[in-house]
């Protein structure tokens, strides 16, 4: 097993990039999708389950973390991948973004963020230095730079004051986390929806210089079409030898989209957060498992799908157990989402390497057009 | 495999017996817990978890299922064991004591009980007939004979007047349950603390003749050391022949007194529905996971215990993630505690076919009085 960090492009498909990260915990093969474990568990389910559905790697949120069970805490107890009983690799965000959204009584100055904390109140302090020294307590794999950026629309004047923040705390990241082989560094890019401050944003990075770069600022309200007008262009001011990841994405359609515009990573709660509401992805669309016209089907979700809630168990006792508040609905739908996620990203992966993605990308759309299986 | 239900007893050690009930669906071994899934889900567990802690068979609740998804949903989407993916067998009660514990409006007749239900105010009618018709549509292997019995303490009067109407319901259903080769109908013998009632009972059940018998109105606020007195004569008031079985019970001391006294199947929502509020069972007793001095701990609750929760996770994990309101809390301590359950059956059926009982009871309490290890 390699001890470094390592990006390896295999193939492009027009700008659709297949690659393969390594780690010293691991191989992540990219277009690759990230499911979240923010308190150091994706909900509901069994890290080993988690494996199963095809993830290589999991996000850990420094916020959560760092306010409970606390950094020092989980340094003290050998690391998040032994806390929480995952060895593969784990990336951690800085902590910035979920400060400016959970977090209370914000004050953010050239040093960093004071706040206080949504679940007890306590006074805390983020600035790049500590967000650094967090996520190595965690023990991550790939550092997240500690950045800051504006919910959208704003201000081109406040987006580009953001930015130019988040570059020189993307510098002072890069001093604090110093050399750790095995580990990685990734910056941030900013800028909204304006091209030249993503150029500016861009050059800052690549001067500086980082393992892996993200393009951040997105998802925050834009909207997709938005969205996507600046992957039409961000990722090809990164550089092409490292791995491109896009914070927060997404809806299938935001990643597919993503993946088609030379994305190598996403991370988003939706998979997670869905299965505990009922909402089930599928290959045809969203299906609500608490509609009533479930409440008879003896057919599963998706008969395409080898999860165990598709494989044992039919649209009606998934259904009942939504309705009857059981947990057992949220594991399995849960695993269903996660795994329909992950087949997505192995469904790229293939079409990529066989040069086929414009054709695969007609297939996910028609199969979503049809809509769910029609009621018995 | 078998066609037909059959009791098979293979040692003695005191009064304590070690058997095997032989069905159709596989094999259950006696001293038996068998954990509840109320909802058609032993919560928070997948089905191959449940049989993987050691569960021979499962119980589910008439009441809850009659009311949603109904029986009748149930039977057309092939039966209980399909709808929630579990191939061994089943018992069901009759849904008499929990129309009498849960439902509202609740009129008793000598046909039956008339109830509202308490999910959606509905009416509804318990019969002997239909409780034999619903437990058939569930499709389950052991079925209870429809019975009622009054909370303790209670007058004489009316518990003698509770149990005979309980005998002629218990006539009724054998009635109405007919020949169903390979599933079994177990009679309840009630008469509260009353010993010359539970002989009477007891010879109104063998009058009628069942596959087993159970010792109902046990665990309803009469206190261990009364169900103990009771344990006393109970069980050999009953065919020596046949499963008995213990409604309702209970905490580790309560099982191993009444394996003790003789008694072969129990069940009881305690090690389930402790997995969600913290309460953690254990050798040495049991221990509250909330508790702050877990907090640092490296330690798995038990260090001899097989489950995943002891296996891979720290008592400071798991505090953390009961803190953080996490699902995966309520999978790992009801996965625990389930698993210590039948490892306590396990040990019991061991010391019984060596004739070690009494040693075996000696080294269960000796570990209880130790206590909890030390915090570090």
């Amino acid at each position: 097993m390699t001890t470094a960090f390592a990006f390896r492009l295999k193939a492009t498909d027009g700008a659709a990039r297949l690659g393969e990260i390594e780690t010293p915990r691991g191989r992540i093969r990219t277009p690759a999708f990230m499911p979240v474990g923010t308190a150091g568990t994706v909900k509901a389910m069994m890290p080993e389950s988690v494996a199963a559905t095809g993830a290589d790697i999991l996000l850990g949120n420094t916020y959560h973390l760092m306010l409970r069970p606390t950094a020092e805490r989980v340094a003290a107890l050998g690391g998040l991948h032994r806390f929480m009983n995952w060895d593969r690799p784990i990336l951690t965000d800085s902590g910035g973004f979920q400060v400016m959204s959970l977090a209370e009584l914000r004050k953010l100055t050239e040093t960093g963020v004071t706040f206080r904390s949504h679940i007890d109140g306590a006074r805390h302090e983020l600035t790049p230095e500590r967000s650094m020294e967090i996520q190595r307590l965690l023990g991550s794999d790939i550092v997240m730079a500690f950045d800051e950026c504006p919910a959208l629309p704003a201000s081109r004047e406040r987006i580009a004051e953001s930015m130019r923040l988040s570059m020189r705390w993307a510098a002072r990241s890069k001093e604090a986390f110093g050399d750790r082989p095995g580990h990685a560094l990734f910056g941030i890019q900013q800028g909204g929806l304006e091209r030249d401050l993503r150029e500016e944003s861009a050059a800052a990075l690549r001067a500086i210089g980082f393992d892996g770069y993200a393009v951040g600022g997105l998802a925050v309200g834009e909207g997709q079409e938005a969205m996507f007008g600046v992957l039409d262009h961000a990722p090809a001011m990164l550089p092409e030898d490292r791995p491109r990841y896009l914070m927060g994405v997404g809806k299938p359609d935001d990643i597919v989209g993503a993946v088609k515009r030379g994305i190598d990573m996403m991370d988003c709660v939706l998979p997670t957060r869905s299965g505990r509401t009922g909402q089930v992805f599928t290959r045809r669309g969203v299906v609500n498992i608490k509609n009533a016209r479930h409440q008879d089907d003896p057919r599963p979700i998706d008969e395409d799908c080898g999860c165990p809630a598709c494989r044992d168990y039919s649209r009606a006792y998934l259904h009942h157990l939504f309705r009857a508040g059981e947990i057992l609905s949220a594991m399995l739908l849960t695993w269903h989402n996660l795994r329909y996620y992950q087949d997505l990203m192995q469904g790229m992966r293939d079409a990529i390497a066989d040069g086929t993605f414009a054709a695969w990308e007609a297939r996910f759309h028609a199969a979503r057009a049809e809509g769910d299986i029609p009621p018995l």
